[in-house]
Protein backbone atom coordinates (compact mmCIF):
# COMPACT_ATOMS: atom_id res chain seq x y z
CA UNK A 1 0.00 0.00 0.00
CA UNK A 2 2.38 2.40 -0.98
CA UNK A 3 1.66 5.98 -1.55
CA UNK A 4 1.30 6.96 -5.01
CA UNK A 5 2.20 10.44 -5.42
CA UNK A 6 -0.23 11.80 -8.72
CA UNK A 7 2.30 11.99 -12.01
CA UNK A 8 0.31 14.19 -14.05
CA UNK A 9 2.17 17.73 -13.84
CA UNK A 10 0.72 19.25 -16.70
CA UNK A 11 3.98 19.96 -18.64
CA UNK A 12 6.04 16.15 -17.96
CA UNK A 13 3.25 14.26 -18.93
CA UNK A 14 1.03 15.41 -21.93
CA UNK A 15 1.48 15.64 -25.15
CA UNK A 16 1.88 19.45 -26.83
CA UNK A 17 -0.54 20.78 -29.00
CA UNK A 18 -0.32 22.97 -32.01
CA UNK A 19 -2.53 26.11 -31.07
CA UNK A 20 -4.00 28.13 -34.34
CA UNK A 21 -4.48 31.47 -33.61
CA UNK A 22 -5.92 33.21 -36.90
CA UNK A 23 -8.20 35.89 -37.89
CA UNK A 24 -8.39 39.22 -40.54
CA UNK A 25 -5.71 41.57 -40.02
CA UNK A 26 -7.05 43.75 -37.19
CA UNK A 27 -9.05 41.79 -35.39
CA UNK A 28 -6.47 41.71 -33.02
CA UNK A 29 -4.62 38.03 -33.57
CA UNK A 30 -0.83 39.92 -32.62
CA UNK A 31 -1.75 41.33 -29.36
CA UNK A 32 -3.47 38.36 -28.54
CA UNK A 33 -0.50 36.10 -29.54
CA UNK A 34 2.18 38.58 -27.82
CA UNK A 35 -0.09 38.37 -24.33
CA UNK A 36 -0.47 34.50 -24.72
CA UNK A 37 3.10 34.06 -24.79
CA UNK A 38 3.88 36.28 -21.89
CA UNK A 39 1.64 34.93 -19.74
CA UNK A 40 2.25 31.16 -20.42
CA UNK A 41 5.45 29.76 -20.28
CA UNK A 42 4.13 26.42 -21.86
CA UNK A 43 3.65 27.78 -24.93
CA UNK A 44 5.86 29.16 -27.79
CA UNK A 45 5.53 30.49 -31.06
CA UNK A 46 6.72 28.12 -33.81
CA UNK A 47 10.21 29.45 -35.47
CA UNK A 48 10.06 29.25 -39.33
CA UNK A 49 12.20 28.98 -41.97
CA UNK A 50 12.48 31.61 -44.80
CA UNK A 51 14.04 32.79 -47.33
CA UNK A 52 13.22 36.77 -46.80
CA UNK A 53 16.80 38.53 -45.72
CA UNK A 54 17.31 39.14 -42.32
CA UNK A 55 16.09 42.49 -40.84
CA UNK A 56 18.27 44.28 -38.31
CA UNK A 57 17.96 43.28 -34.82
CA UNK A 58 16.70 39.70 -36.24
CA UNK A 59 18.46 36.63 -34.83
CA UNK A 60 18.65 33.78 -36.86
CA UNK A 61 17.07 30.31 -35.11
CA UNK A 62 15.14 32.86 -32.57
CA UNK A 63 12.99 35.08 -35.35
CA UNK A 64 13.44 32.93 -37.77
CA UNK A 65 15.84 30.12 -39.37
CA UNK A 66 17.16 32.16 -42.57
CA UNK A 67 18.43 29.98 -45.20
CA UNK A 68 18.42 30.69 -49.66
CA UNK A 69 15.87 29.52 -51.90
CA UNK A 70 17.49 25.77 -52.78
CA UNK A 71 18.24 24.74 -49.58
CA UNK A 72 14.08 25.85 -48.97
CA UNK A 73 13.37 23.56 -51.78
CA UNK A 74 15.01 20.79 -50.95
CA UNK A 75 13.58 21.02 -47.94
CA UNK A 76 10.19 21.26 -49.44
CA UNK A 77 11.17 18.36 -51.34
CA UNK A 78 12.12 16.10 -48.04
CA UNK A 79 9.01 17.00 -46.46
CA UNK A 80 11.02 19.06 -43.93
CA UNK A 81 8.14 21.18 -43.39
CA UNK A 82 4.61 20.77 -41.93
CA UNK A 83 3.32 23.90 -43.83
CA UNK A 84 5.16 26.51 -46.09
CA UNK A 85 3.86 29.24 -47.90
CA UNK A 86 4.97 31.50 -50.91
CA UNK A 87 4.51 34.74 -49.64
CA UNK A 88 5.42 38.50 -51.59
CA UNK A 89 8.27 37.07 -52.72
CA UNK A 90 9.80 35.08 -49.92
CA UNK A 91 9.01 31.54 -49.13
CA UNK A 92 8.16 30.45 -45.30
CA UNK A 93 7.95 27.03 -44.35
CA UNK A 94 7.64 25.28 -40.35
CA UNK A 95 10.28 22.73 -39.84
CA UNK A 96 8.75 19.01 -38.71
CA UNK A 97 11.66 17.59 -36.49
CA UNK A 98 11.82 20.85 -34.21
CA UNK A 99 7.74 20.08 -33.25
CA UNK A 100 8.01 16.80 -33.27
CA UNK A 101 10.14 16.60 -30.47
CA UNK A 102 8.40 19.31 -28.52
CA UNK A 103 5.06 18.28 -28.90
CA UNK A 104 6.55 14.92 -27.25
CA UNK A 105 8.00 16.28 -24.18
CA UNK A 106 4.38 18.52 -23.43
CA UNK A 107 5.60 21.69 -25.95
CA UNK A 108 2.79 23.55 -27.30
CA UNK A 109 3.64 26.00 -30.28
CA UNK A 110 1.27 28.71 -31.14
CA UNK A 111 0.69 29.44 -34.96
CA UNK A 112 0.07 32.89 -36.03
CA UNK A 113 -1.28 31.75 -39.68
CA UNK A 114 -3.88 32.04 -42.20
CA UNK A 115 -6.44 29.79 -43.10
CA UNK A 116 -3.89 27.94 -45.91
CA UNK A 117 -1.46 27.69 -43.44
CA UNK A 118 -4.24 26.10 -41.28
CA UNK A 119 -5.51 23.46 -43.66
CA UNK A 120 -1.76 22.39 -44.69
CA UNK A 121 -1.55 21.71 -40.71
CA UNK A 122 -4.10 20.55 -40.02
CA UNK A 123 -3.70 18.01 -42.91
CA UNK A 124 -0.28 16.69 -41.71
CA UNK A 125 -1.00 16.39 -37.35
CA UNK A 126 -4.81 17.00 -37.01
CA UNK A 127 -5.16 15.44 -33.77
CA UNK A 128 -2.57 17.63 -31.80
CA UNK A 129 -4.13 20.66 -34.17
CA UNK A 130 -6.73 23.31 -32.06
CA UNK A 131 -8.11 26.22 -34.33
CA UNK A 132 -8.95 29.38 -33.34
CA UNK A 133 -10.25 32.22 -35.28
CA UNK A 134 -10.80 35.75 -33.97
CA UNK A 135 -13.51 37.59 -35.38
CA UNK A 136 -13.92 41.85 -35.45
CA UNK A 137 -16.69 42.67 -33.36
CA UNK A 138 -18.31 44.83 -36.28
CA UNK A 139 -17.82 45.05 -40.18
CA UNK A 140 -17.53 49.04 -38.54
CA UNK A 141 -15.14 48.59 -36.53
CA UNK A 142 -12.67 46.62 -38.58
CA UNK A 143 -13.01 49.63 -41.10
CA UNK A 144 -12.18 51.14 -38.40
CA UNK A 145 -9.14 49.11 -37.78
CA UNK A 146 -7.49 48.86 -41.29
CA UNK A 147 -8.08 52.31 -41.72
CA UNK A 148 -4.46 53.26 -40.06
CA UNK A 149 -3.94 56.90 -41.21
CA UNK A 150 -6.41 59.21 -42.23
CA UNK A 151 -4.85 59.88 -45.56
CA UNK A 152 -5.36 56.30 -46.51
CA UNK A 153 -7.42 56.17 -50.07
CA UNK A 154 -10.83 54.33 -50.21
CA UNK A 155 -9.15 52.19 -52.39
CA UNK A 156 -6.33 51.05 -49.93
CA UNK A 157 -8.95 50.50 -47.18
CA UNK A 158 -11.42 48.66 -49.66
CA UNK A 159 -8.55 46.49 -50.96
CA UNK A 160 -7.74 45.74 -46.92
CA UNK A 161 -11.48 44.81 -46.58
CA UNK A 162 -11.38 42.99 -49.03
CA UNK A 163 -8.79 40.70 -48.04
CA UNK A 164 -9.91 40.69 -44.52
CA UNK A 165 -12.88 39.54 -46.15
CA UNK A 166 -11.86 36.68 -47.87
CA UNK A 167 -10.06 35.62 -45.01
CA UNK A 168 -13.70 35.84 -42.40
CA UNK A 169 -14.92 33.80 -45.46
CA UNK A 170 -13.20 30.76 -44.56
CA UNK A 171 -13.87 30.95 -40.47
CA UNK A 172 -16.07 27.76 -40.55
CA UNK A 173 -12.48 25.65 -41.28
CA UNK A 174 -11.85 26.62 -37.13
CA UNK A 175 -13.05 24.68 -34.02
CA UNK A 176 -13.42 27.72 -31.88
CA UNK A 177 -14.29 31.15 -32.64
CA UNK A 178 -13.82 34.28 -30.15
CA UNK A 179 -15.60 37.44 -31.11
CA UNK A 180 -12.74 40.27 -30.01
CA UNK A 181 -15.28 43.04 -29.00
CA UNK A 182 -12.96 43.89 -25.71
CA UNK A 183 -9.03 42.81 -25.76
CA UNK A 184 -8.96 41.63 -22.08
CA UNK A 185 -12.54 39.37 -22.44
CA UNK A 186 -11.38 37.63 -25.73
CA UNK A 187 -7.66 36.92 -24.24
CA UNK A 188 -9.52 35.57 -21.14
CA UNK A 189 -11.58 32.86 -23.57
CA UNK A 190 -8.51 32.08 -25.70
CA UNK A 191 -6.88 31.41 -22.42
CA UNK A 192 -9.68 29.20 -21.43
CA UNK A 193 -9.59 27.14 -24.74
CA UNK A 194 -5.80 26.45 -24.48
CA UNK A 195 -6.47 25.88 -21.03
CA UNK A 196 -9.26 22.94 -21.74
CA UNK A 197 -7.58 21.76 -24.54
CA UNK A 198 -4.52 20.66 -22.42
CA UNK A 199 -7.21 18.30 -20.22
CA UNK A 200 -8.27 16.40 -23.06
CA UNK A 201 -7.84 12.86 -22.34
CA UNK A 202 -5.97 11.96 -25.67
CA UNK A 203 -3.60 14.98 -24.26
CA UNK A 204 -2.85 13.33 -21.10
CA UNK A 205 -0.66 11.15 -21.93
CA UNK A 206 1.23 10.52 -18.66
CA UNK A 207 -2.67 9.78 -17.11
CA UNK A 208 -2.32 6.27 -18.41
CA UNK A 209 0.53 5.09 -16.24
CA UNK A 210 -1.21 6.67 -13.06
CA UNK A 211 -4.70 4.85 -13.77
CA UNK A 212 -2.88 1.93 -13.88
CA UNK A 213 -1.91 2.58 -10.29
CA UNK A 214 -5.32 3.55 -9.82
CA UNK A 215 -6.52 -0.13 -10.95
CA UNK A 216 -4.18 -1.99 -8.31
CA UNK A 217 -6.24 -4.95 -7.00
CA UNK A 218 -6.26 -4.58 -2.90
CA UNK A 219 -3.96 -6.63 -0.95
CA UNK B 1 -23.01 51.19 -43.81
CA UNK B 2 -25.10 51.14 -40.63
CA UNK B 3 -23.73 50.23 -37.55
CA UNK B 4 -23.98 46.07 -36.55
CA UNK B 5 -24.58 45.53 -33.10
CA UNK B 6 -22.44 42.14 -32.43
CA UNK B 7 -25.35 39.35 -31.92
CA UNK B 8 -23.16 37.14 -30.32
CA UNK B 9 -24.28 37.05 -26.92
CA UNK B 10 -23.51 33.92 -24.93
CA UNK B 11 -26.82 32.54 -24.15
CA UNK B 12 -29.01 33.61 -26.87
CA UNK B 13 -27.21 32.74 -29.70
CA UNK B 14 -25.25 29.57 -29.33
CA UNK B 15 -26.95 26.12 -29.14
CA UNK B 16 -26.76 24.17 -25.59
CA UNK B 17 -25.04 21.35 -24.89
CA UNK B 18 -25.04 17.98 -22.38
CA UNK B 19 -21.97 18.20 -19.90
CA UNK B 20 -21.46 15.00 -18.42
CA UNK B 21 -19.62 14.50 -15.40
CA UNK B 22 -18.89 11.04 -14.10
CA UNK B 23 -16.39 9.84 -11.23
CA UNK B 24 -16.05 7.09 -9.35
CA UNK B 25 -17.51 7.20 -6.15
CA UNK B 26 -15.26 9.74 -3.68
CA UNK B 27 -13.52 11.67 -6.20
CA UNK B 28 -15.60 14.79 -5.82
CA UNK B 29 -18.29 14.61 -8.61
CA UNK B 30 -21.24 15.86 -6.26
CA UNK B 31 -19.06 18.57 -4.68
CA UNK B 32 -17.91 19.95 -8.47
CA UNK B 33 -21.75 19.42 -9.60
CA UNK B 34 -23.15 21.54 -6.85
CA UNK B 35 -20.75 24.77 -7.17
CA UNK B 36 -21.11 24.50 -11.00
CA UNK B 37 -24.80 24.92 -10.78
CA UNK B 38 -24.47 27.95 -7.97
CA UNK B 39 -21.79 29.04 -10.21
CA UNK B 40 -23.25 29.46 -13.61
CA UNK B 41 -26.45 30.21 -14.75
CA UNK B 42 -26.65 29.13 -17.95
CA UNK B 43 -26.46 25.27 -16.58
CA UNK B 44 -28.88 23.34 -15.19
CA UNK B 45 -29.18 19.67 -13.99
CA UNK B 46 -31.25 17.12 -15.97
CA UNK B 47 -34.55 16.50 -14.58
CA UNK B 48 -34.76 13.05 -14.66
CA UNK B 49 -38.03 10.48 -14.76
CA UNK B 50 -37.94 8.10 -11.99
CA UNK B 51 -40.47 5.06 -10.89
CA UNK B 52 -38.97 5.76 -7.27
CA UNK B 53 -41.42 6.58 -4.54
CA UNK B 54 -40.83 10.32 -3.67
CA UNK B 55 -38.58 11.41 -0.57
CA UNK B 56 -40.12 13.89 2.31
CA UNK B 57 -39.06 17.39 0.77
CA UNK B 58 -38.63 16.19 -2.57
CA UNK B 59 -40.97 18.38 -5.39
CA UNK B 60 -41.81 16.39 -8.56
CA UNK B 61 -40.99 18.13 -11.98
CA UNK B 62 -38.05 19.48 -9.78
CA UNK B 63 -36.40 16.83 -8.42
CA UNK B 64 -37.94 14.36 -10.65
CA UNK B 65 -40.97 13.87 -12.47
CA UNK B 66 -42.18 10.91 -10.51
CA UNK B 67 -44.34 7.97 -12.43
CA UNK B 68 -45.10 4.51 -11.90
CA UNK B 69 -43.42 1.46 -13.90
CA UNK B 70 -46.15 1.21 -16.94
CA UNK B 71 -45.76 4.89 -17.60
CA UNK B 72 -42.30 4.71 -17.81
CA UNK B 73 -41.74 1.33 -20.15
CA UNK B 74 -44.18 3.21 -22.23
CA UNK B 75 -41.88 6.13 -22.44
CA UNK B 76 -39.23 3.72 -23.01
CA UNK B 77 -41.46 1.84 -25.55
CA UNK B 78 -42.22 5.29 -27.47
CA UNK B 79 -38.54 6.41 -27.73
CA UNK B 80 -38.77 9.60 -24.98
CA UNK B 81 -35.36 8.66 -22.98
CA UNK B 82 -32.28 9.83 -23.97
CA UNK B 83 -30.76 7.47 -21.89
CA UNK B 84 -32.40 5.34 -19.12
CA UNK B 85 -31.42 3.18 -16.36
CA UNK B 86 -32.64 0.62 -13.78
CA UNK B 87 -31.10 0.50 -10.40
CA UNK B 88 -31.46 -0.78 -7.32
CA UNK B 89 -34.86 -1.67 -8.15
CA UNK B 90 -35.88 1.75 -9.68
CA UNK B 91 -36.31 3.04 -13.35
CA UNK B 92 -34.35 6.41 -14.23
CA UNK B 93 -34.88 7.97 -17.46
CA UNK B 94 -33.43 11.40 -19.14
CA UNK B 95 -36.75 12.52 -21.30
CA UNK B 96 -35.93 14.28 -24.70
CA UNK B 97 -38.24 16.76 -25.41
CA UNK B 98 -37.25 19.03 -22.56
CA UNK B 99 -33.26 18.65 -23.19
CA UNK B 100 -34.52 18.93 -27.53
CA UNK B 101 -36.29 22.28 -26.35
CA UNK B 102 -33.70 23.90 -23.95
CA UNK B 103 -30.68 23.01 -26.33
CA UNK B 104 -32.10 25.45 -28.68
CA UNK B 105 -32.38 28.13 -26.45
CA UNK B 106 -28.64 27.69 -25.20
CA UNK B 107 -29.68 26.50 -22.37
CA UNK B 108 -26.93 23.73 -20.79
CA UNK B 109 -27.69 20.72 -19.30
CA UNK B 110 -25.46 19.06 -16.28
CA UNK B 111 -25.24 15.20 -16.17
CA UNK B 112 -24.03 13.44 -13.05
CA UNK B 113 -23.65 9.33 -14.42
CA UNK B 114 -21.93 6.95 -15.04
CA UNK B 115 -20.16 5.95 -17.81
CA UNK B 116 -23.24 3.27 -19.19
CA UNK B 117 -25.70 6.66 -18.88
CA UNK B 118 -22.69 8.42 -20.59
CA UNK B 119 -22.24 6.03 -23.39
CA UNK B 120 -26.12 6.47 -24.38
CA UNK B 121 -26.15 9.76 -24.34
CA UNK B 122 -23.39 9.89 -26.42
CA UNK B 123 -24.72 7.61 -28.97
CA UNK B 124 -28.16 9.52 -29.63
CA UNK B 125 -26.71 13.17 -29.58
CA UNK B 126 -22.95 13.29 -30.24
CA UNK B 127 -22.02 16.58 -31.28
CA UNK B 128 -24.36 17.88 -28.03
CA UNK B 129 -22.20 16.02 -25.56
CA UNK B 130 -18.76 16.92 -23.59
CA UNK B 131 -17.91 14.02 -21.61
CA UNK B 132 -15.53 14.99 -18.50
CA UNK B 133 -14.28 12.57 -15.86
CA UNK B 134 -12.79 13.17 -12.48
CA UNK B 135 -10.14 10.86 -11.23
CA UNK B 136 -9.24 10.38 -7.32
CA UNK B 137 -5.43 12.05 -6.58
CA UNK B 138 -4.13 8.67 -5.57
CA UNK B 139 -5.17 5.39 -4.63
CA UNK B 140 -4.16 5.40 -0.79
CA UNK B 141 -6.64 8.79 -0.69
CA UNK B 142 -9.63 6.69 -3.36
CA UNK B 143 -9.29 4.59 -0.61
CA UNK B 144 -9.56 7.24 2.12
CA UNK B 145 -12.46 8.81 0.79
CA UNK B 146 -14.79 5.43 0.43
CA UNK B 147 -14.33 4.51 4.04
CA UNK B 148 -16.88 6.94 5.31
CA UNK B 149 -17.06 5.77 8.57
CA UNK B 150 -13.78 3.48 11.20
CA UNK B 151 -16.48 0.89 11.93
CA UNK B 152 -16.81 0.26 8.16
CA UNK B 153 -15.43 -3.82 7.75
CA UNK B 154 -12.93 -4.25 5.47
CA UNK B 155 -15.27 -6.21 2.74
CA UNK B 156 -17.60 -3.22 2.60
CA UNK B 157 -14.48 -1.08 2.08
CA UNK B 158 -12.57 -3.82 -0.86
CA UNK B 159 -16.45 -3.86 -2.50
CA UNK B 160 -16.55 0.22 -2.65
CA UNK B 161 -13.23 -0.28 -3.88
CA UNK B 162 -13.91 -3.21 -6.90
CA UNK B 163 -16.91 -0.53 -8.07
CA UNK B 164 -14.66 2.48 -8.02
CA UNK B 165 -12.09 0.87 -9.98
CA UNK B 166 -14.76 -0.52 -12.40
CA UNK B 167 -16.29 2.81 -13.35
CA UNK B 168 -12.08 4.18 -13.32
CA UNK B 169 -11.51 1.52 -15.86
CA UNK B 170 -13.81 3.62 -18.51
CA UNK B 171 -12.15 6.59 -17.95
CA UNK B 172 -11.07 6.36 -21.90
CA UNK B 173 -14.80 6.50 -22.69
CA UNK B 174 -14.28 10.56 -22.03
CA UNK B 175 -13.17 13.88 -23.48
CA UNK B 176 -11.61 15.23 -20.80
CA UNK B 177 -9.75 13.86 -17.59
CA UNK B 178 -9.23 15.81 -14.44
CA UNK B 179 -7.55 14.89 -11.16
CA UNK B 180 -9.51 16.04 -8.25
CA UNK B 181 -6.31 16.43 -5.59
CA UNK B 182 -7.29 20.11 -5.09
CA UNK B 183 -11.34 20.33 -4.90
CA UNK B 184 -10.87 24.11 -6.22
CA UNK B 185 -7.86 23.79 -8.85
CA UNK B 186 -10.58 21.25 -10.13
CA UNK B 187 -13.27 22.83 -10.17
CA UNK B 188 -11.67 26.20 -11.99
CA UNK B 189 -10.86 23.52 -14.83
CA UNK B 190 -13.99 22.02 -15.00
CA UNK B 191 -15.03 25.47 -15.45
CA UNK B 192 -12.45 26.34 -17.74
CA UNK B 193 -13.50 22.77 -20.16
CA UNK B 194 -17.39 24.40 -20.28
CA UNK B 195 -16.73 28.27 -21.26
CA UNK B 196 -13.81 26.60 -24.06
CA UNK B 197 -16.67 24.23 -25.58
CA UNK B 198 -19.11 26.93 -25.47
CA UNK B 199 -16.89 28.37 -27.75
CA UNK B 200 -16.72 25.71 -30.19
CA UNK B 201 -17.64 27.27 -33.45
CA UNK B 202 -20.04 24.30 -34.58
CA UNK B 203 -22.20 25.55 -31.34
CA UNK B 204 -22.47 29.25 -31.74
CA UNK B 205 -25.23 29.40 -34.03
CA UNK B 206 -26.01 33.38 -33.62
CA UNK B 207 -22.37 33.93 -35.59
CA UNK B 208 -23.75 32.37 -38.85
CA UNK B 209 -25.77 35.71 -39.14
CA UNK B 210 -23.17 38.03 -37.58
CA UNK B 211 -20.65 37.04 -40.44
CA UNK B 212 -22.99 37.16 -43.05
CA UNK B 213 -23.07 40.92 -41.68
CA UNK B 214 -18.77 41.28 -41.71
CA UNK B 215 -19.13 39.74 -45.13
CA UNK B 216 -21.25 42.34 -46.58
CA UNK B 217 -19.51 43.91 -49.63
CA UNK B 218 -18.27 47.50 -49.42
CA UNK B 219 -20.73 50.14 -50.75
Amino acid sequence: MASTPPPHDDALHRRGLLFILSSPSGAGKTTISRRLLAHDGHIQMSVSVTTRPMRPGEVDGKDYYFTDQPDFDTKVRDGQFLEWAHVFGHSYGTPKAQIKAGLKTGQDFLFDIDWQGTQQLYQKAETDVVRVFLLPPSLDELRRRLTARATDSAEVIASRMARAQAEISHWDGYDYVVVNDDIDVCFAKVVQILAAERLRRARQTGLIGFVRELMKPEI
